[in-house]
């Protein structure tokens, strides 16, 4: 049984940055981080999870250090062999990533929880922090775009994120419910501070908050909740974070993400982590924050962010 | 439609040697191969087919030239990272065959016939003869030991065929089907020659056999059945053949592959190609022989096979 102290709400790249930070700092079992699987689907009959991935392989430490996501020293002889013969290319699953998906995959068919075959997968990895995935339902986020609606993977690696969007929908998130295990952290008598990572808010956090009884559960802790901005002088470091938010008709910056979180989900975040460039900005909007480098190139950078978000005294927080 | 002019009933390695043989010397289209499915098997969630494979490798040029079976220039990438993990490592599944396992297991367990799949996976290799699996239904080959039941890659591969055999079972046999595609090129207008190939009769052909209809069918057809003698020298090539032959009490050698067929499935064979070798020994039982030096090593060999159990006079044949 997990009993955090530290829950992260978590995507992908950028918020396994975060996460191996808070991994490093913090003692084994005291972190756990829900992970989003909205970007999960099914491709070449295997069972994908992109962003539980790329916090494993991160924690793990065998994440490839420049993209950020799959693994660091991959070969792709399976999928040159798969387009020589016709089959698609654009979804890159490289031969050691292979060995993950198919033994996910296999388990997933036969029907074991996704919440399990994660854990399993991080104790072969030695990762000392509690991997859980937001469901063990199936949820799935699909954008409704000026080309009609796309799935995620669909938009964001096909597409590239081109296309411009109109609306997200968490499809299935509605019917969808928390693993017991997922309860069991959020219920931690340890529990002290609950992240959200420098995910895009949309895409990453959004589907964790639709899963419902999450927002209710995370409110009643009655334990700050800080969020640390993924934007940096109004841009994203990754992904389409700003470009999303514009086409959304969402106020830019970090102060649009705070604005994006205080409507959505009122009463929930407590404070935010911005980066140094934002203060300016953000001190017009009047929301709580505390600031400091928020850029994570080196494992020094991880574990500078880490510790501000740890530290960041939340005044007028809860009891 | 494929209307051959000559059918290959085939197992593995050995199989496959004369198929391509056969291929070579024929033109495109002339030569339908019937291959043996009872091997198939789910491994890691892949659908396997390893007689298909070792078929298709080898008619399109990119079989492992040493072994028989696999692809030539393999690597193991995904498995090495999966037995790193604690998954199995007892049948290698190199990456470039993965390729080919995951398109098949994919259409597959969609519901897509064997036969379909086959044939474009062969199209796909630019293999100019017709494979086609001995059916769409699934059949099992198992094995009755002095161990207990094996599945047969467990007795095959992973024990290496050392337990004593006591029985040998085609799961599933009884009620299998006969594709259309299958009928129609036992139909063929074209039809010259059957051909057994020197695959393990007990193992390989017998599978083959035993779907219903498939007996009834080479009789009827009236054209010459030629096997090609699995032995050399009462010894296999590759695999259990003398062995298994032992373990269920029948007679050793050519003559008691003859005498398998013969009793077994009694007027079916014709004629049997046997090596020089076992000339002498194949005199004093009668059976009607040819030989040659039946051993394939080299494209030549191959070819030379071929082109005798082509040109086999079966006196006293069919009309």
């Amino acid at each position: 049984m997990t009993a955090p102290r530290v829950i992260l709400l978590c995507g992908g790249v950028g918020g396994a940055k975060l996460a191996l930070g808070l991994d490093r700092l913090l003692s084994p079992g005291d972190l756990t981080i829900i992970v989003n699987t909205g970007d999960d689907f099914d491709h070449l009959g295997l069972r994908i999870c992109p962003d539980l991935d790329t916090v494993l392989y991160t924690l793990a430490g065998v994440v490839h250090p420049e993209q950020g996501w799959g693994r660091a020293d991959e070969t792709f002889v399976m999928l040159d062999e798969l387009v020589r013969r016709g089959g698609p290319a654009w979804f890159r699953v490289g031969d050691r990533d292979l060995a993950l998906h198919l033994q996910r995959s296999l388990r997933w068919r036969r029907g074991d929880r996704l919440t399990e075959i994660t854990a399993d997968l991080a104790s072969q990895f030695a990762v000392r922090s509690t991997i859980l995935p937001m469901t063990d339902s199936v949820v799935a986020t699909r954008l409704e775009t000026a080309e009609g609606v796309l799935d995620f993977q669909d938009y964001f690696v096909r597409r590239r994120c081109a296309p411009v969007v109109r609306q997200i929908h968490y499809d299935g998130a509605s019917s969808a419910s928390m693993s017991t295990e997922l309860l069991q952290a959020l219920a931690s008598p340890r529990l002290e501070r609950i992240i959200i990572a420098p995910s895009n808010p949309l895409l990453s956090i959004a589907p964790i908050l639709s899963i419902p009884g999450m927002l209710d559960r995370l409110r009643w802790r009655g334990v700050p909740i800080v969020a640390v901005a993924p934007l940096i002088g109004g841009r994203a470091i990754k992904g389409p974070t700003a470009k999303l938010m514009q086409e959304l008709g969402l106020r830019g910056g970090v102060v649009g993400v705070h604005e994006f979180y205080a409507k959505q989900y009122p009463d929930v975040i407590d404070a935010m982590l911005i980066d140094e460039a934002d203060v300016r900005e953000a001190s017009r909007s009047g929301c709580l924050v505390a600031s400091t480098n928020t850029l994570m190139q080196t494992m020094d950078d991880r574990l500078r962010v880490a510790q501000s978000v740890l530290e960041l005294s939340v005044k007028g927080g809860r009891p």
